[in-house]
């Protein structure tokens, strides 16, 4: 079965989910950099996701959806089709949560994120995704052993979720001139808009997406969701070709700008992460950083949020980065 | 002139050192690892000195040592002989308290550290660290200038600062049985050792040396500061060669065992905090864990503290430990 998908989310399903997260997800540090803040002239603040468990915001979201499983769901168990980040955030929710998980690879994904998923207690099922369509087949699989299936951010308690990292910063941080957050699918960035609103108002919060795939640039200009090519870009965590259904409205009506960052930009930014603050940061997990220094948005003499989403990489993809 | 040297520290120093660093020094994150957690068969706690300012705990005690210069010390400033975190350390608290700084660095030392002490408001002067003496060097221009000269580890103001950070780990994780602390002059153990004993007499504190220059543990047995020749190690922080005068009788009295760690083991650490932890950890940083995980000590079923003393490594060689 597929996760009925409700009413769009709203502040109050992040203030629980933030609940629900107490204990669980890690309240993840806030970090400072001199050399940062001398290079953009601004007070810059680092919202470390990657030190989150399962290396990346996307826990956040997951787990909340999975705590709200029926008795019947949760015996049943959690299906999800990923290669990335969304596949370790949900099979560590199951197993938190004792219910099976059954993630849906493709069979080329890296050997290590396939062998962490099954760590943490997951099945991996896996497909050629060349040949095969990866949501026909996991339909099959969910319809066949009434397995509740959990999309990677279109769907609210993900949202929600998703929101509550937004949600500790503005406690952390107070009076926060400008956030900016990465853009997939949406799913961090929305969730970042509602904790905003409510908690944040005085902030402007820019989506920052790779330069090889503005789509959600193009959207929000257009006023509908606008599909793009899978993009060809480092950031492998923003390839998704177009905003969700319920992300998009969200984005649309409170998003304050949208930017975009090359891969040199990215690179860049790891760097910088490794050498002077000593954190490893994903491609995708760069991209605020790299929208804030080098995007359309004058930040100088501003307080400003950097949403730093994961540090999920392979050693040898990274040293390669770092040698460069 | 040197610093004199007052009487030994004391815990009450480590204290008075803590209310000078508040909000000079970074209250540093305390991490946790499921995977650590799995490994060990214990629970872990990582204090995360490489997110310190400077990126390494020796901001501590350098900031503690400068904010207790006379009026007429602060004028004249501060001279220090060092190639690595100490020289940053030293060259950021003197511009955090306005004062000249003077560092003494070997012609061949790693441009970037040289880039990155300069970057922070310090003069360097380099000498040929194969037939000059650094320390007549150093005396000599500290006679000269009228500045102050403040040792890496050997003096009470230094090791009350290390000391600090032990004493911020104990007040967020109760209950440590055992607290793992690399060691090279030995003054972050000192310092610790002190913390340890008002505010933590349960904790089993251990120091940890590269398997290739254990002169600490050999002190410890032989009752007196033994010297070893300068070890051939990749913890370039723990190539020290004998404790200091001040160091070993805290150690001597209150370290609960000294143990060692290769350089593969280190290696090894490395990459796992890369991997699994997100964070960049130099050698020396990475002894703790490596002492912890491979050492004698049975830490099974125990909490366990480890101290990560810093991050400050060149990118390059740091991307040839992630790719080996």
């Amino acid at each position: 079965m597929t996760l009925p998908s409700l009413t769009p989310p709203t502040f109050d399903d992040v203030a629980a989910a933030a609940h629900r997260l107490h204990g669980m997800a890690h309240r993840t540090p806030v970090l400072r950099s001199t050399s940062a803040d001398e290079m953009l002239g601004a007070q810059l603040f680092f919202k470390c996701e990657n030190l989150q468990r399962t290396g990346a915001f996307k826990f956040r979201g997951a787990f909340n959806a999975l705590a709200q499983f029926t008795d019947e769901q949760r015996e049943r168990g959690v299906l999800a089709f990923s290669a990335g980040n969304h596949a370790q955030a949900i099979a560590l929710s199951a197993r938190l949560l004792d219910m099976p998980a059954l993630i849906v690879m493709p069979e080329d994904a890296p050997a290590s994120k396939m062998a962490a998923t099954r760590e943490y207690g997951a099945q991996v099922v896996t497909y050629n995704r060349y040949t095969e369509d990866r949501e026909a087949i996991s339909r099959r699989l969910a319809l066949e052993r009434g397995m509740t299936l959990v999309p990677p951010f279109d769907h609210p308690h993900v949202i929600a979720g998703q929101g509550t990292s937004a949600l500790e910063f503005f406690e952390d941080v107070p009076d926060l001139d400008y956030l900016f957050v990465c853009v997939g699918g949406g799913g961090l960035l929305a969730g970042s808009l509602l904790a905003a609103e409510a908690r944040a108002p005085q902030c402007r919060v820019v989506g920052v997406e790779p330069a090889a795939g503005n789509d959600g640039q193009q959207s929000v200009r257009a006023g509908h969701v606008v599909r793009i090519p899978t993009p060809h870009t480092i950031a492998d965590g923003a390839q998704t070709q177009a905003l969700g259904d319920l992300t998009f409205p969200i984005i649309q009506r409170l998003a304050d700008d949208m930017v975009t960052a090359t891969d040199e930009a990215l690179v860049e930014a790891l760097r910088f992460f490794a050498e002077r603050m000593k954190i490893v940061v994903e491609p995708t997990g760069a991209l605020a950083f790299a929208g804030a220094r080098h995007g359309t948005v004058d930040v100088r003499g501003a307080r400003v949020g950097i949403m730093i989403s994961g540090g999920n990489v392979d050693l040898s993809r990274y040293a390669r980065f770092l040698a460069d």
